[in-house]
Formats: C-alpha cells, sequence, structure tokens
C-alpha cells in the first residue's frame, strides 16, 4: 500500500495540511474534488478542468453502472483514459445514489434491489459487485458499499450502521487490485454514540483512508459540526479523512478546522447551472436584472479565466439568452473559488495561522454581500 | 480606408489566396468564420476559438438589438471587449433575420417594421438605424442593410433588388466610423440577369468589400453555383468576396473554385448540437449505437482537441447522457475541420494545385462514409 503513503505536512490546532501519494499523481490536502458524476465535471473539458488546478476528481458508481456501463469503461482502457482524465480519481460506491436517487429499493442482509432512474429497469447492488464495478472503473480511490440512512430514526439508523460495518468487512475481502486504495465509511445519523461507534469500527479495520458519510443530508450544521467535533479524535492520524458530499465554502471552512482533509460537492457545479456564483463573502444570482450593466467581472481579485475575460454584464446576457457557454464559464468561477479556498487554507495551516483565517472567513461570508443580491 | 486593403497574394484559376487587413488583424483568404449569433460561438469560449485556429467569426445585428441592446454593448466598450474577442468581427446588418425570423414583417421603400421572436414586440430597420447599430456594436465589417427574397419569384426579386441597391446607397451614406468596412450585398434570386445587374451595381460603389447575399435558401445547388459563375468576373479583383451563410465542406470548396473569399455558416455549430460530425469523407451521427464501443477518435488525421483526446465511444457516452460537454466538443471538431480546410485550400491555391485539391475532395466526399452512418 505504499503507493498511497498520506504524509501529514504541517498541523494546526485540528487543521491538517498533508500530501496523499495515488498512482495518478500527489494529493496537496485539504482539497474539494469536483463532482464528474457520469465521467465528466458538466460544463467543463479536462484541460479547463487542469487550468482551474483540480487535482482530485470524483465520478458517481452508480451512474456509470448505468450508463455507459462499467465493462464499456474498462473495454475503453478505464475512467481516467475513457474520460481523459490524468490526474488521481475517486469513485463513490453507489450506496448514496441507490437510496436517494433510484426509483424503489429493498435492502436486505447480503445488499440492495433497486429500480433505475433512466428506465425503471432492476439491479442489485452488493458490497462485492460495487468493488468489482469500481476495479473495472479503475478509479485510484474507491469506496466501501454503504447504507444512507436518514438521519434522525435512531433505530433504523443503528440498524443500518451495523450494516454498513459488516458491508465494510465485505468490501475489504472483495477487493483484489493492489493500485486502488479502498476507504471505509462511518455511519450513524445524528447520533453521538452511534457516530463514535463506527468510527472505532471503521478505524480499527485496515482502510488507507476514512469517510464521514451521511452528512449534509437533512441534519442542521450544528449537527453536522458535532458529529465531526465526536468523530475527530477516533480518526488515526496517519490516514486522510474524507467528508463526503460537503462542500460549501462555510462547511468547508469549519470542516478543515475539525481535520477533515477531502470533501466533494455538486455545489459549485450545480449552482452554476443555475446561475449562482460564490464571491469572497457570499453568494449572488447573475441572473438579476441589477448585473445587466455591470461592467465588473464577478470577483475582482479572482485569479480565473471568467474574471479574467468577462464582465457580470456579459454573462447576465448569456443566462438572459440561455447560452450554454453561461454554464462553463460560471462553472469554472464556482469551481476555482473552493480550488483557492483550499490552497488559502493549506497556506493558512502551513503558517500556523488557521485559526485568524476562519475568524476573518467568518466575519465576511455572508455579511459584505455585493450589490444586487 | 487603408486599414482595409486587400492583398491578392497568389491566384490559381478563379481561386484567390490573400490577406485582407482589419483594425483587429490581418485576415487570410479563403476563410471560414464561425457564427457567433449573441456575441458567443455557441458552446465554445473565446479561448477555444482561438486555439481552433478561428479568426474572423461573426455575430448577428437582429439578435444583439433585441438582446441584450446595442447601447449596452456600447456602454460595455463594444462588441470585442463585451465577448473577450480580440480578433476581426462581422455583423451582418439584420437584413436576413427579419425576413427569416421575426414574426411578421411589412416592408416600404424607407425599412421593416417587425416583430420580435421573443417577445412579439414591435421594431423597425432601415438603412440608417442598421448602420448606426453596427456602428454601437462596433464590428470590424459590416454590411448594408438588404432584403433577402425567396429565391423563384421573378417580379418580387426585381423589386426587391432594386429596393436593396436603394438601401445600399442609403448605407453608405449613414456609414459614419473611420475604423469599420461596410460590405454591399448582391441580391437578384436564381434569376441570371438580375444577379448580372445586381454585381454590376454593387461593383460600381464604394464598398471595400462585396458580399453575395439570398444563396443556400431554397433554391438548387446547382443554381446556387450557376450564380457565382455569372457573378465573378464582374467582381473587381481587388477586394473580398464574401459568400453569405453558405459553410459546407462541398459548397465551400465548389465556391472557392469560383473566386469566394470569405464563408459564414451555423452549419458546424450546429450539427455539433445535434450530434452530427465532419469528417474528411462525410458526416456522421455519434448518436448512433454502431459508435457505443469504438475506441477510434471521431477523425484519425484531425489534429482538435476532440479528437487528440476522446473517443467516439466517450462521445457517444456524452451524448446518451445528454452531458452538455458533447456540444462543446463536437463544435471544437466541426468548426475546426472547416478551418483546417480553409488552410487546406490556401495551401492549394498558393501551390497552385486547387484543380487536383478539389477533384480529390470531389471523389473523396460521400464515398467512404465511416462505419455506422
Amino acid at each position: 500500500m505504499t503507493s498511497f503513503k498520506f504524509e501529514l505536512l504541517a498541523q494546526d490546532e485540528r487543521g491538517r495540511h498533508g500530501k496523499f501519494h495515488t498512482p495518478h499523481g500527489v494529493l496537496q490536502t485539504p482539497l474539494f474534488a469536483p463532482v464528474g458524476t457520469q465521467a465528466t465535471v458538466k460544463a467543463l473539458t479536462p484541460l479547463q478542468l487542469e487550468e482551474i488546478g483540480a487535482t482530485l476528481i470524483l465520478a458517481n458508481t452508480y451512474h456509470l453502472y448505468l450508463r455507459p456501463g462499467e465493462d464499456l469503461v474498462a473495454e475503453m482502457g478505464g475512467l481516467h483514459h475513457f474520460m481523459h482524465w490524468s490526474g488521481p480519481i475517486l469513485t463513490d460506491s453507489g450506496g448514496y445514489q441507490v437510496f436517494s436517487l433510484s426509483r424503489q429499493r429493498e435492502i436486505d442482509e447480503d445488499g440492495v434491489t433497486f429500480r433505475s432512474h433512466i428506465d425503471g429497469s432492476i439491479h442489485r447492488f452488493t458490497p462485492e459487485n460495487a468493488i468489482a464495478i469500481q476495479e473495472k472503473l479503475g478509479a485510484d480511490i474507491i469506496m466501501a458499499f454503504d447504507e444512507c440512512a436518514q438521519p434522525y430514526d435512531r433505530e433504523y439508523n443503528e440498524e443500518a450502521m451495523k450494516r454498513t460495518h459488516r458491508w465494510a468487512e465485505r468490501s475489504l475481502r472483495a477487493k483484489s487490485r493492489m493500485d486502488q486504495a479502498l476507504f471505509g465509511i462511518i455511519q450513524g445519523g445524528v447520533f453521538p454514540d452511534l457516530r463514535k461507534q463506527s468510527a472505532e469500527f471503521i478505524s480499527s479495520m485496515d482502510f488507507p483512508g476514512i469517510a464521514i458519510g451521511g452528512l449534509s443530508v437533512g441534519e442542521t450544521k450544528e449537527e453536522m459540526l458535532e458529529v465531526l467535533d465526536i468523530v475527530e479524535p477516533i480518526l488515526p492520524a496517519d490516514r486522510p479523512r474524507y467528508l463526503m458530499g460537503v462542500g460549501s465554502p462555510e462547511d468547508v471552512v469549519e470542516a478543515v478546522l475539525r481535520g477533515i482533509d477531502l470533501f466533494d460537492c455538486v455545489l459549485p457545479t450545480r449552482m452554476a447551472r443555475n446561475h449562482a456564483v460564490l464571491t469572497r463573502t457570499g453568494r449572488m444570482n447573475l441572473r438579476n436584472a441589477g448585473f445587466a450593466r455591470d461592467p465588473r467581472p464577478i470577483d475582482a481579485e479572482c485569479t480565473c479565466y471568467t474574471c479574467q475575460s468577462f464582465s457580470r454584464a456579459y454573462l447576465r446576457h448569456l443566462i438572459v439568452a440561455q447560452e450554454m457557454l453561461s454554464a462553463s464559464l460560471l462553472t469554472i468561477h464556482n469551481v476555482h473559488m473552493l480550488i483557492m479556498l483550499m490552497h488559502d487554507l493549506r497556506e493558512a495551516i502551513r503558517t500556523q495561522s488557521l485559526h485568524s483565517f476562519v475568524e476573518a472567513f467568518r466575519s465576511n461570508y455572508q455579511k459584505h454581500r455585493p450589490k444586487g443580491t
């Protein structure tokens, strides 16, 4: 497992800056991974992603299994070659999508039977085939098959957590490729004792990285941060920690402060397709008429292609005229904002100034909203 | 008018290779201009357009007048700055769109009253305001306001042609900016005597470039080429000739052989959004199931980003999964194919081998269709 070595380079309170080695390159943590659900980060070419500074990207096993199918991806040389991304890739296990997207599902001890959201056809995921599919897709980091429960049902969460633990053991046994790192996933809803139990169980296993699942699924921000506070002291320091599906700037900052290393989220890409952009102080929707004659870039300090080239007035024109270029340009900006935020967080940890960085971030964010929002 | 000098560098039979000087750069002719209707070549960033090798791009006055309005574009520093394109731009006069897109129109001697295709609001174009709008947009090449008639009604075409001539005189008188070249437009439907008359009239005026309008609007290929054969001997050699709205590879090749220098067409960009691609031997639609497991690029000899990076299988996956990246990647390829064809045509003229180039093109094209089309 030497190819997946995690080096802790600096620490500031609980915040960590490190390097995670993968077969397709070294990842600087903490980092944000843009989501490329169907083997494409929506509206961007791999070249644009590279120019933005993306390092790790995520693809969804559920979607790729249904379309175009893992056998086709394998036949085309695996995910890296198929989508022309030479950097590291992470695939999730499909567990979350089965619970959030599929039309129907029946869970038993062995796995989950579900109907495709595309055509209603019936399929089955088990820990064993979720790993087999991910081995065919060929990402650098793959995930154990888990059950993501609604956060507030105590009895159900206990059951789902225990099943997730048994599935984690089966996932680990099913794994056969040596050039992929399999991460285990902690579940347990909003319940401190379950989260503690799950963190201990998953940490005791031979996973080179540990994920926290089942958050940002309906619980409050306070509950999410409480879970991180409970889990963090239990997690081994020598392995990366991945907070699944979380990626708003405000959440990322708080989670880095609580020792998280990896993030992914559709937020910046999905927001862009809904005409909303991230700024250093909050968000704004460029469809707003107030931007019609605004000659300024989205963010005067931003170094992305969009901010270096286009006015808010032009971007609003593209949106109003329903031009698809708006999705590309806004996605470039939003992903770049998150990648720069991660860069700044790494820098703050390296220079032992994380606390003041977070204080400044908290006091600026959502306070000085740009005109027209 | 020295900034708009046209230099004829080489000639092979009637085929011409030249340089046209504009305030935003020198254009090598013959050339193909991609269409950026709403101040964006659909699905491409200006950087991608530049990487493809685009030099001149076209924008539509009718669309930009309606949305976002020429005053806003002027306030944002003009079209070049607004859309971040530092190369030459051409705007049409809006004449063609008024006749093809608007909901209703009433023509009188002074101009045309029409309803917007967007919201049904009533507007009026005259030669004078069509020039004033184009002066505010600020393209390098602007067009006289003309009337594009259906090609087969003799009486109507004679009337429309005469009106177009009077409007050409008014357009020329209305022009005030010295940093824009105003081109006149020849009309006359499929009628040889009208086309001859129109070519003589427009050529006698002080236009630094001459366009042939009203073609590729329903007439046959033979009729289109006949018009070019009639018009060409009349056109002055020292000014560029622009065949408006024509841009399929087969038409471009025949038109270059008949002395045409400039082309524009939505064909490569529109085809791309309909999943169709140009190859050296014809066309194919990548949605076809035959491409599902095809590891080859669209065209093995093509040097565009799409062909250098992606398989037909991946492109088909994007199309089937309704990912917007497919539109960008297919547009890159199609525009690149036309730009490379123009490059090859210039080279053939320069080396006095246009005839054999066209013979080879004719015999390859549509004969050896790739599998699955």
